[in-house]
């Protein structure tokens, strides 16, 4: 956000130009503190820190570009620290890479530090899935297999540095002139990435190895960027929140907004965070069991004939389907079966409880095995060579589903003594944010009954934050308070939560007149 | 100094023992930050760094200690970082080795971080000698020869892990425990060992890759210390003045004294530093062709048999030798050259220029191929079979080097508009000022004529002043304090200079008033 509605000045990112005076017999200072120190006064710090790899390199770059460089740094541990020299009139862009680390999915950005220029994206299906789809299977893995960490390191390294190459060769640049990186992941694939044990992250009372890592280098990590590249990496509050809302904060800037926001970010897990300028509080959905998974079980991921969007005609009350790509449909996504709750539930052909009515009331609802079913798509109609159905079970899971969410949401709203309408934004993050109709998920009870300007969906935030930090230097520091002044709220699975979780198991819940908006059809 | 004249607390190390609390419910806060947070408490600062190869093995150690344990770390570029964790109750000593990196010499001392023991010490002469004796051929060599900078290196390491390997073993400890290593070398020696190249060093304007080397991991120079150890690299302030004689300064806590004392260190070269808390003057011999090499050309190394010591009887002009473990003389040292000088000037042997008088004179003077000779030794007396004599030639030697040693202290004192008379304190370092006797090096005019109780020996200052930083954290600012609070002379090779190198050729001056003390026997 801030990325977009600021200016980007070169003042304020990791690159500094800098014209030395040469050495002479009156100023013999050595190569090196010539440069830091003149560097250090640019920052206001004594200090500027280097490596000795790089530090053997700086007397053939300042005398090769004649003492007027372009200086890379990063703070590290609130330590300004140099990270490359370029010769301020060489054409060699500074690159920076920026990385989603998902369990699932990894998402990859190349990008100019100077410019903030967009260079290349690319996403790939996390290759750790081959070991286990979430994290507690990879952790099990690492605790039965020897050197399992290890491997799971290097799987993930491996792919990013066919991601690195792929994106270096569609820019038309080396990876070399990456130097700094920033990952942000949740709180077990960040250790994954770094090689570290995470056995006590989900054994109580859930300790990660480190919640704020500093000091690394892409080269120790086997990372093939720039040989004395660093990388940020966004800090986690706990177990079980990562550095990935972190990004998502701090590109949401919700730690500057005088009136009070929420985030919402389903991935693999869903995590809220409220708050602002004053506090900050979070909580995940995976930490209660009757939560777990639920938000996110929808439906299939978008691709070619998936059906995204689903209106139902009033007076006739036929299907309207659209598919990606708009070809026969052969399933439906997560945002297609909320706009297909929502139609059902005003349309009448589903009751409050989301269960569908009788075959005999709705032509398009049949009986197999006992179980009623929803013919969304004749046989002749799909891609299939049979009928597209939605199970009354589908529909029972996306009740418990939209439920946890609106549970998650009122529990923490409560949690600090705040009503829904004490909200000014409401942003939703990750695919689930870019593709749902809020207008639907307001209708079945999912997100609460807001004024529809008040969401607002950012898409993938974890990147974008990460991405933002590689160009305002400034972010670094705000990260750091994000994450100090965050309180995070556990969900306690006590009495409170299961009778919240009841109430919103109903279209759109059992106090319809939380949801004044929502009126089924005549 | 202070390391005998203080105690040394161990709250001023490089040790701290924490009791951490463990992680429970309430409290999960990850491991590192657990520990990095209390030790930055302890410390008073917001960071402490950590490496990752350190980072991986914290969960481990924690709980094999529970979360009892001493943290050894060390400030780096202003910030403090951890360099390793033992248990709190476990016998493991954490060790620490001082190095003084002499461009002909070599030595090293193994001692306890917490208590200030001294486990070990040895000596080597430095094998860089075998590529060449000096700094300059060491720097030619590298000019000259692909990876000669790398051959340099890996010699110098590797004597310096034999030397490891044998401190530990006499000691009685792994080499895995030396958490610290201090190096104070000149500036050449300095980057020869960090792998640097020092072309420019010799080269006008004179510019070292670094003055202020940070950040050196013993791991990456391939010194087999500890895997996670660091190494202080005591600053130079140019190429001709290096961390050696800024350990000295250290050492001697002459940066704190009220009194102006001066601190003469003679190794391969000859330093000079002039100061007290509120200013530093320093200059080194090598910086006049003149002086060149002088000092420094005085007689052999001591060893058995060698004289040390020379009287001359006052009623029988003889002489009365004292030879290193009383074997037959075989040569001469500096001290017993100085001495000898000494006593044939007062006994009238030679004459004010230091020139024998006639072989008619004395019966000790003889003269071989028209150069007058003493005979010191009879070949009877000798070890060598032949008489043991001491030309005319390598007495004009001596009269050079002292007066340019003479010269030396004349400039910088007046280069202050301070006089000798000023001077608190006299400190010689090195094995000159260990073994020298002031009252002969004031009788030929070496040193100024003060009283004999303002002179004072100090050993290996460079060497003490390593292994204070190890011991005593605070001193590693003083360092820096030091090093930017030295002014350094220029010995330039002018009309003043030269003036005063001609009155200084004679015993003991010119000048004879400035030596009232001096008097020719009757």
């Amino acid at each position: 956000m801030n990325q977009d509605s600021e200016t980007n000045p070169q003042h304020a990112g990791w690159v500094r130009s800098l014209r030395l005076s040469p050495p002479s017999l009156k100023d013999n200072t050595a190569d090196a503190d010539r440069l830091l120190t003149t560097l250090g006064r640019e920052l206001g710090v004594e200090w500027v820190g280097v490596d000795l790899a790089l530090l053997r390199e700086l007397p053939f770059r300042l005398r090769q570009w004649d003492y007027h460089v372009r200086c890379i740094f990063v703070k590290d541990a609130g330590r300004f620290h140099l990270v490359g020299v370029l010769g301020a009139l060489e054409a060699t862009p500074a690159l920076g890479l920026a990385v989603d680390l998902g369990t699932s999915r990894v998402v990859a950005r190349l990008l100019n530090l100077e410019t903030g220029q967009v260079l290349a994206e690319t996403s790939f299906d996390n290759p750790q899935i081959e070991i286990g789809p979430d994290v507690l299977t990879r952790i099990h893995f690492i605790d039965q297999t020897s050197s399992g960490g290890k491997k799971l390191q290097d799987i993930i390294i491996q792919a990013l540095n066919k991601a690195i190459a792929g994106l270096c060769a569609a820019a038309g640049h080396a990876p070399e002139n990456i130097f700094l990186t920033a990952v942000a992941g949740n709180t077990t694939m960040t250790h994954l990435f770094l090689g570290l044990d995470p056995h006590w992250i989900i054994r109580e009372p859930y300790i990660p190895v480190v919640n704020t890592p500093t000091g690394i280098c892409a080269g120790e990590l086997g990372l093939k960027a720039g040989p004395h590249a660093r990388v940020i990496v966004f800090p986690n509050v706990g177990s079980y929140f990562g550095g990935d809302l972190i990004a998502g904060i701090l590109y949401t800037d919700m730690h500057h907004s005088k009136d009070t926001v929420i985030l919402v970010d389903v991935g693999t897990n869903a995590e809220v965070v409220l708050g602002n300028s004053e506090w900050l509080v979070a909580c995940a959905g995976a930490a209660g069991p009757a939560l777990e998974g639920g938000v996110t079980k929808m439906g299939m991921m978008a691709g070619p004939g998936v059906i995204d969007e689903v209106g139902i005609d009033r007076a006739t009350r036929t299907f309207q389907l659209h598919t990606i790509d708009d070809l026969p449909p052969r399933g439906i996504c997560g945002s297609g079966l909320i706009d297909l709750a929502a139609q059902l539930f005003l349309a009448g052909i589903v009751d409050i409880r989301g269960k569908l009515k009788a075959p005999g009331e709705h032509a398009c609802i049949v009986e197999i095995d006992g179980l009623r079913h929803l013919v969304l798509a004749s046989a002749e109609a799909t891609a299939l060579g049979k009928p597209l159905l939605i199970s009354q079970a589908d529909l029972d899971s996306l009740v418990r589903a939209k439920a946890a969410m609106y549970t998650i949401l009122e529990t923490i709203t409560a949690f600090v003594g705040l009503s829904f309408s004490d909200l000014a934004k409401f942003y939703v993050a990750g695919t689930f944010g870019a593709f749902i109709r809020p207008a639907s998920a307001v209708a079945i009870g999912m997100l609460p009954d807001l004024p529809l300007s008040t969401y607002q969906a950012l898409g993938n935030t974890s990147l974008e934050g990460a991405a933002l930090v590689l160009t305002q230097a400034q972010r670094l520091d705000e990260i750091r308070h994000i994450r100090n002044r965050i309180t995070y709220m556990e969900l306690n699975v006590n009495q409170d939560l299961m009778n919240r979780f009841s109430a919103a198991r109903f279209f759109p819940h059992t106090d319809a007149r939380r949801f004044p908006s929502v009126a089924v059809w005549d």
